[in-house]
Formats: structure tokens, sequence, C-alpha cells
């Protein structure tokens, strides 16, 4: 492994750590939930905490996983028991470098609701390319509502397509990115804008979402400033960035 | 009384302040309502606090009483005015070790009205056995709503039957698990439950609950995770779990 | 002065101090409202804070002023401007000894509302006593709102009546008790009526409130429980109780 | 440049820092937004932080910035993308002294309908004025909704017209004020109404606004008290007043 490659994996477990302690400070996970990364030197492989509620997790708590679960260096702590979320959505979706699966209060409400979770607000302009359903009891009839093989997180990923969020009926959702910070961003503003809709659908007026340009345009605005929040959130979070 | 006896009177007794600070500290409980566990040793008593706001608990101000409300060793400290929520639900239900009785705003506002608590989320799949509502008007007129006889408690009890959760018109909630810690973690996601419930209602849609074995098969799954989030819940509320 | 009224007086400075800090602590006030007491000595007279947002207030911030809002002891420092909403309630009241003014937003809402605000909680039964709206319009047309004068004040005074609460119409409450402590308990768990009542009105089904004789046996038992939160809410606002 | 001008720009700075970090604390900024003041010696200047976080702003982040967004002394740190809203509104409104732009969640649900914001508390009388909906669509087509030129911030301030607060949809919105103080207040108070306006709304009955007259009203009275919440505000963000 080149040095290069070294510190690569280095700066990416200390932003995984800080990941996972900002999601919790900001209230998107709590004792459940959880953020991986795609392993920057192997594709195939992605880096995640041991089972430990997120805010609590540190280096030494994070295992590589291939795709099959395995860990990479034979770290046999006990693991989530959903990383075919993660290892599913890598799987199918080459973009995608980070993923966060969350239990959000208002997300979970959308879950279950027949009305959609759409874009109100330009800071989740990445809603514009969807937030699906997925509804586990479709496929794999009555289950726990967990993602516990690969079966189900490949229905999972496909049921994401092409979107950056997928909600999980009963259950919560996932949002996905092509970087860890920018997963984390999208995790944040997915809250954000299901509080704000269901605010604005409370008014009983008529609500008008972003249009499917503004949305995307907006989202590539989004993409470029994440370290502006992200430094805040580092504080808040008692992480060092330097 | 053997020294492991011993043992698990203290464990239990640590895990008890836990509890209480925790719920304080989720805003489960405020400066009223309790929690309490089946004595380990004998199963007609159970420990609780003498009258005093959760969040300020500590292990000396813990109570041992039989479900006649009897201290064990002659502790006369006041008692809360409401024993009688646990000695009767303990006496009714021999699989129930954990009690908690709260004051939630979301959980209040479902017992007063007709719309029933129903599982909106795989970490509430234990309400798929009912949230009954009690009240006390029915049966015993015009009261300050407290649980402050046996009669009172033995007819709370019978409105829990087999659930696990019990709304109590214009008052509160109990939740009863086989474990103390398992109690704690129900009444936490009995209150996100409520809100999430609360918020999808507003959205104006169909909402889907989780079916009843979808909700069994969540609880069992659940009902192994807890040690989980305790981890979490015990740092912020600043109990050492060494 | 006796060495009794003396420690009286002291006693009563000391908890008024707490019961500023608490209530700014709870977010039942902000950088507005205030809270006062009837002076132990002399019941034409009560102590309230000068004007300052009442987290702030020290002992040294407090002023003893009659029912025209002369300071007794010459102290000419800036007063609230609605000093008039404590000397006309307490010269209409003799039974009242604190009264509690805030613009805790869930209950503004009730005040611009014709819906009304009613006990869903045995926490609050003290609204079974009812909850009128006073709307300054009616009788003084266009103003700031303010209670800036005894003519303000002692309308407000008749709309409150015989009530524990009186809301104001876009601008907020007052809650009136007999003990100062007591008048802090009602105006927070006026808030928690109204949360609780939006959530349970937006469930969309029939809301069930506390029947007259609830409501008056919760609040005699309440009014006996008040130093139990008030231990809990004291450390919170790093009170000394000792 | 005269002693005392030196004083005054000084003072500002150190203003505007407090401004940052107190709207932070208080949510109304989170990781995006930004509050200006107009240069108190240059008219056509204002100024504002270098692109970051408001929460991590101190003295040494701050630019003195023309109406062309050229920095008056050379400083090219990167600027936020929107300094159009501030130097047009400056442009447009010479009353004006002190801008906050947000994307606080009511708000921005309001931004999305079509029920318009209203003081529903006299806290907020500045709204009587109104709070017009800025729609970029309707004249620049699909954007990233931001405010990103002169011809968008000509546009806005346009909309803003003689009101304190401008709506912008989909994104959040304006307050404008004659000094920066007053810009923050109206700011916090923006929110607070947005917040009030819903539950109000949610209760399901008759709602009942300020008049103009009573609105304009509570405006002069509360411009003239503004130093009291921001004594509390400063300490609560930790910013030394002396």
């Amino acid at each position: 492994m080149r040095a290069g490659a070294d510190d690569q994996i280095c700066r990416l477990r200390k932003t995984l750590v800080a990941a996972n302690r900002i999601l919790a400070r900001l209230g998107v996970l709590d004792g459940y939930g959880h953020v991986s990364a795609r392993h920057p030197e192997q594709p195939s492989a992605f880096v995640i905490s041991r089972s430990l509620a997120p805010e609590l997790v540190t280096e030494d708590d994070l295992l590589e996983l291939d795709f099959a679960g395995h860990p990479l260096n034979g770290d046999s702590r006990p693991q989530y028991l959903e990383t075919c979320i993660h290892s599913e959505i890598y799987a199918a979706r080459p973009d995608v470098a980070g993923i966060v699966h969350s239990h959000a209060l208002p997300v979970v409400a959308f879950s279950a609701s027949d009305v959609s979770l759409r874009p109100i607000h330009h800071m989740s302009g990445f809603l514009g390319s969807g937030a699906p359903v997925f509804d586990s009891r479709t496929q794999f009839g009555d289950t726990d509502l967990l993602i516990r093989t690969s079966a189900h997180g490949a229905a999972l990923a496909r049921a994401l397509a092409e979107a950056s969020v997928v909600l999980m009926r009963g259950h919560g959702f996932v949002a996905a990115a092509p970087s860890l910070k920018l997963a984390v961003f999208r995790a944040v503003y997915t809250v954000t804008n299901a509080a704000a809709q269901a605010t604005a659908v409370s008014l009983g007026g008529e609500v008008t979402f972003l249009s499917p340009k503004e949305a995307s345009l907006a989202d590539a605005t989004n993409a470029g400033t994440v370290d502006k929040p992200w430094a805040l959130w580092a504080r808040h979070a008692g992480v060092d960035l330097a």
C-alpha cells in the first residue's frame, strides 16, 4: 500500500468518526442508525463502526467489511444487524461513497404516509431525484422490518434506484451521496425538509415545491458548500478538524 | 441471603438509579413520574424511589416495598402517591419486572383523544399488543385522576391486560416489560411513536401501521438490542456503567 | 419590623430570584415577561425585578412597589412597562400571592384563536376554573397591547375574575396563585397544557377534557406537591435551595 | 477618519460578531445564512463575515464591502454567495442599517405556502407592514434559488418594498431594520411568529391577527426595548458586552 493510500484511509477514518458524532449531535441518529463510507482503496469494501451507538464511536470501533460482510482484517467484533443496507447500495451504485441510515422522526412519519416527501427547500434539492418509499412487506411479507440479508439490501437498493434518498416504511430512511460529507449533509437536510414540509402542509394552503430543474441546480450548488456547515457541526460535536 | 443474591439487588439498585436519570434526561419524566423494578429476590416486592423528582434520585433514595406498600426494612420516608400503579401491575403480571409511569406530552395528547396510539415505527413494535386507554372516571367517577388505591391500581392493571403499554386518560401512561431496561426502552419509544404518529396524521394522507406480526417480530428483535442505546443514554445521564 | 418578618422577606426574595431563573430555564419566559410576589409584610405591595430579562435577575435587581408603582424605598431604577398587571391583580384578588406574565408560544397561539384552552391534563387542573381571553381592543381600541395603566390592569383583572389564568389576545397570558411557587407551577403547566391540547386537536378525533370536579380535585392535589418539581427546577436553574 | 468614527466601526464590528453568535445560538441561523450592518462611516458599504458559518465568526472574519461587492481594503477572502441580498437592500432602502438572511424552518414553511405570514403576536408588530413572498422563478425562471447577482438582489429589494421582512419561496427570509440589533430582533420574532401562527392555524378555529395600527404601535414600543433581550442573548452566546 502506498503512503498516500495510507493517508487516505487514515483521513477517512477520522472523517467517519466525525460523521458519527455529528449525526448524533444533530439528532439524525440516536442510539440506533449508522453511517459508512466506501473504502478509498478498495472500492468493494466499506468502513463502518462495530455495533455501537453512533455518538460513542471512536476510531478503534471501525470495521472494514467487504460486500459479503467479511472483515478485511479478521476483526470479528459484532456488526450492526443491517450492514446489508450499505454493502448492497455500494454494490449497486458505483457513484455512492457515503451512506447514512437514520430513524429520524419526521422522516418516519413520511415513511408511513402516502404523502410524498418532496423538496420544499433549496437545501434539499437532492430530493428532486425522488424519495421513493421501500416497503419490505411487498416483497418479503411480515418481517421485523430490518434489512438483514443481501436480498433485503438489494431490494432496498433497487427502490433507491438513481435517487439520493429512499424511505423505509415504518422504519426510517437511507441517504446516499458521492462523498461521506455529502451523505451526512443529505441526511441532515432530509430531516429538515420533512419537518418543514409537515409544517407547510399543516397551514392548509397550497404548497409550492422546487421544480425539478431548481432542485438539481440547488443540489449542485450545495454540494460545493458542504465544508461550511461541516466546520460548525464538527465544533458542536467536539471534533478536532486540524 | 446468598452473596449472589446480594450482588443482584446491588446491581439492580444501580440500574434503577440510572433508569431514573436516563428517563429524566430524555424528557420521558419531568418533576413527576416514576420507574420501578421488581425485587430480584422477593418477587412480591419492588424497588422504587421515595417521593422525589426522578432526576435527583440516588441509591440512598430507593425504597423496597411489598405489594401493600409496606417498606421491607421499615423505611418510612414519604412514598410517591401512586405506588399502587406498580404493586398492582406486578401482582397481576408475573412476567413484568420493570414499570415506568410518565406524563410525556405526546402521549397525554393520545390519552385524551379517541384516536388510538398504534405502532408506526419498528422501534415500537411492542405497541402491537395494543395501547388501551384507562379512564378512571368510568369506574371511579370524578377523582384527581391519581392511582391512589389498590382498587385503582387493579383496575389499571386490568385495562393493561396483556399489553405492554396502557394510556391513562388526562394523565399519562404506563410501560411495562420483562426487565427494567426494556421498560425504559418501551417508555422512550412510546413517546417517540406518539410524536411520529401525530406528525404522520397531520400530513393528511393514509397512514400504514405495522402489521400485528411485524410488530411482534420487531419487538422481539429490539428486546435483544437494548444495551446499545442504554450505553448512550447512560453516558448522557452521567451514569457510570463500569 | 420583627426579626421573623425580616426572615420572611429575605426568603421570599431568594425564592423570587429562583422563580425568575426557573421560568427562564423552562422557556416560560424569554427576554421578556416577569414574575412577582405579594410582599409578605405589606399586602398592598409586591416584589418584582427592575426591567431586566428574567434569567439575569439577582437579589440586587428586586424592587418593592406599592400598587401605584411607587418604590417602597425610593429605588428609582427603570421598571417593567407592565407592572400594572401585577398591582391590579393583587388589588383585585386578595387570595393571590404570586403572578407570572409570559409570552410562551403555545399559549400565544390559543390567545389568538377562538378555540378555548381547556384542562387536558391533570397537572393543569387549575384551568378548570377557566382560561378567559382578554382582548385589549374591545375596551381600549388599537394599542401596543401592553398593560400600561391601572385601567388596563384593572380590565385584565376583571377578565381574570376568579380564574387562575387569563390569556391576553396577541400577547401572552398571566398565571396567578396563592403562593409564588404555585404561580410558577401554574405558568409551567399552562404552557404544557396548550402544547398537549394542540397535539390532541391535530389528531382529528374527539378530545376529552377533565370534568370540572376532576379539575378541581387535581388542582388541590397538585398544590400540595409543588416542592417536588421545584427541587428539580432549582437544580436545573443553578439555584441553591439550602 | 475621526477618532469617534474609528470608535463607531469598532463597536459595530463587536456588535456584528455578537449578532452572528446570537442568531446561531437561537437557531435563526445554522451553518448557513448571514447578518450584516451598514458601514457607519460609509453609507454605501456594509460589513459582513467572509463565507463562514455564523457561529464561528470572529472580528478577524469581517469584510467591508461596497455595493458592487468589492472589499474596501482589498481583502480577497471568499465571500458568501449571496452578498447581493445585502448590497441591493442597503441601496434601495436608506433607512435600513441591519439585515439578516435566514433559513429557519417555520418561515421556510410559510415561504412555500400560499398562507400569508401575519402578525399574531405583539412582539412581531413589524410584520404589520407585510411579509411579501419573493419567488425567484417568476422573473428568473429555474435557478438554484440563490440571490447571486445584482439583478436578483434588486428584484428581492423590490419585493421587500417598504416592509421589514420578505420571504423567499423555497429558501428562507430576510429581515431588515434601522439598526443591526433591531434586525436581529426582527429575525428572531419572525421565526417565533411563524411557529405561533402555525400552531394557531392547527387548532382549527378563527385566528385574530393584530390590526394594522396595533402592529405599528407594538413595533414602535418593541424597538425601544431591544437592549433587554440583547443582554440575555449575549450572555447565552458567550458574548462579553462590557
